[in-house]
């Protein structure tokens, strides 16, 4: 995977995500903060769940095709994990990010299950995601060995939006719904995937002219580039909150929250109410 | 205690303690959320009580075993500290793996006196179980010196594991009975016994073919490995809640939850209420 | 910057700073705790809003001026970031003093959009204050390579009330409100201004004599005088504290609480109570 | 200080307050328990607060006895800091512990104010000790350059000790009155006392028997020898707590709770009911 497009992949689907989570949890924040002027008609209890399940079912089959093609595509070690002829291990790296997405696929899978059916406390899906970073971290921690200065030096700051991803979704097991947790876990999120674009043009410039990897110039600028990153992942999670909760505010402004003619609606919503979430 | 029985050993007692433990929590957990359709008779205050009392006493059993186990088998130091004649210290690791198992027989006491008089707060039963494994942990932080690389990082691994439960029983003093906590220290002890194994797999092969401890892919292999264990780990535990969740709730609706005929039973659960856990 | 001058200026606005703060919350808690005797006279939630305001609005202003005199002054990068003509970075020491600037400037704006609007939770203003901290404390981290045993030392000393400082305004987005963290962050923005003051002194002695940066004694005494500066800095809070808690307390016993000819300020503090701060 | 009393010294003074606050708390602890049956005739408020103040005099006075004994004994700086003469610093050693024991003094007397007038929250009293504790590990912690290698090991053990207890007490900012962490903060004074002690059998042997400080052995049996000191800790703070629980027990059972002939006495505890501890 030690390409260019092999950073900006995983990169997008993080910037994606990022975004996704930004969206969602602004507007559950704006649903429950508005309450009382009847925004559940924008997003009840039933949609919260449906959405929830959707996303898990998005995860774990990306999840599913990331493994398949580390395995499968054209330098992959198609499921053989040793060379017994050779006497070495077979591509470990493709095995290494393999086990990263069964990971990410299994806290999906456990969502899935504790969305659908009520089998365990909802708080356990945010503990399988804070066990897949440290994972994802982990793995990374010990896949630098022997690599230049700079090489070295951007994985590990990789480290602290992957690490600090972790242990905010740690505390979320104790402070569900706390939407600062929330907004700094997708400022984390989107954090990580920019820095993973930024890796792809430091190590493998497109633009074809090489970085000096051990020029320490070099690393304080990459160093004050992850500042700005996180500030470019600040930006994009503040704007999207406003975004929502304006385009929240003034839908529900518009329809008077006690409407007559929307009992049908309303049923639903009264029956959504029951649904424990 | 440099062989591969002498890591099997351990590990097994690990992987048993972490299944057991697994069912214990699982049953409690079950047991208070279908408490309103009486199943309180399956698992009621003074059965619980019970357990926690033969469970103290069983490890405690097995502490004693061991220290006697590591002074008097073969090549022990029966309880000789330094060899005056000789100037050195006497089989310092024999004394070290007995000073292990003094603390987790320790946290037994504690646990056993606990259940049984109400001297002290519950909660210092999990206090004294983070002591344990942060002593545990301790001990082997400092037992790495002038190994072989492969060998230092296989132990390392290790501390993730031992460390990992040290703190997870250390928050459970604050949030006892969280389903969330108990289940992951479970994980985590399970983790640590297939991971004793898996030790004495590498360093000890039972096949003869012995690993290059110098090799950096064996290494690379290795951290993966355990990142297989924990996702095996986490999946006995979630099958086994399953498993025990489903036969609570088929058990408690095959039996209607006010029968008359169990006057008997129900009179002993009614006084077991009293007991405070 | 790596002047006496560079090091004094921001350890003169951390001190204000810290100052400030000190005599803010010392106001607000000695206003909560006499209530009853209609201490809100002197400081009602309006006037803490404006208060919040107007802070916010300096602290914008003096990282803007910091940002442009990085960028403008004598040596600065002009905003030009690679000299492409020579091949290596432009001043890349003020483009970091830039950003932590800019980070604060964040922190600010977000702290002024939250007092007067009311978009989101207003604990998001500790959180943006730990993240700019805490960026300050990330550059400063990546900024030492090279650098004498002495200059290390004195910067890493610093990173001590930095980190402390993001730590404990990351504990008041949970905690908020809590006097003791309050004071205890006032202290070490105490501390860490006037550490900048001793750093100063110590690398750019404004008497001429140098200090030997090698010498491992003047470490040893550099690290004793941290000591000092922080029982320094906790003898200004308590100072200021005890002497802020005096005044309140003598205001309200001298002016009886229910005085009739007051009404019109009673009637705007009526209104003010329904502002949520 | 580098001699055999200079260890046993502070140890022996960190042994005794190791044990009176396991006494305190188990007292404090065994009357709230058993406020029922009337203990609060054993340890009213007013006590309590009796025994806190004569606490904080009897540190400060030792606080004070330290500093001065650091200062002018023997071999002391007498208050010169820097030798212009001879362009060096005067006892480095000295002036660190005297900074030590100022950080003691100052908690003692924000103890003593706290508990004296009522000028700020009580939590304040754990933070200072916090502060006190973590200034010790501090000064430590670059207090170790240059020394042989089982020297470094022994003072970096004592650390564990000293940064617990300054977490402990943190923690007890926020969770105060909680015996668990009350007696886990004890069990790592008593540590500290009797780790000094053998800090000084090992480093200045009474015997004369110099030990090998480069010896690995020698290490090992030491790292062992601290589990073995935690265990001891445990031991006398387990004694002591149910003694006392004990003796609380036993005497209230002796004297029936609601004796009239006792009116002066409750009186008294009313009174001191009024109290705010």
């Amino acid at each position: 995977m030690g390409s260019f497009k092999g950073h900006a992949l995983p990169g997008s689907f993080f910037l994606v995500a990022g975004i996704w989570w930004t969206g969602k949890y602004s507007l559950w924040h704006a649903t429950r903060r508005n309450k009382s002027i009847g925004s559940t008609r924008l997003a009840g209890r039933s949609l919260q769940r449906r959405l929830e399940v959707i996303e898990s079912c998005v995860v774990l089959f990306f999840s599913l095709v990331g493994m398949l093609a580390e395995q499968f595509l054209a330098d992959g070690p198609k499921l053989q994990l040793y060379n017994f002829a050779e006497k070495h291990w077979e591509d470990l790296m493709n095995w290494q990010h393999a086990t990263m997405y069964l990971f990410f696929g299994l806290a999906a899978t456990v969502s899935l299950v504790l969305h659908t059916t009520e089998a365990a406390p909802l708080a356990l899906d945010r503990l399988m995601l804070a066990v897949a970073f440290f994972n994802e971290g982990f793995l990374f921690l010990y896949h630098l060995h022997g690599r230049s200065m700079l090489d070295v030096h951007v994985h590990q700051l990789l480290l602290y939006a992957v690490f600090g991803q972790a242990i905010v979704a740690f505390l979320e097991v104790f402070h569900r719904g706390n939407i600062i947790l929330e907004l700094l876990r997708c400022t984390l999120t989107i954090l990580q995937g920019s820095w993973f674009w930024e890796i792809g043009f430091v190590l493998y410039p497109p633009s074809g002219a090489e970085w000096d990897l051990k020029d320490h110039s070099n690393m304080m600028f990459v160093t004050m580039c992850y500042s700005w990153h996180l500030a470019f992942a600040m930006l994009v999670v503040s704007v999207l909150y406003c975004t929502v909760s304006c385009v929240v505010r003034s839908r529900l402004k518009r329809t008077p929250p006690m409407e007559m003619g929307l009992l049908k609606s309303r049923e639903r919503d009264a029956e959504s109410e029951d649904d424990v979430l």
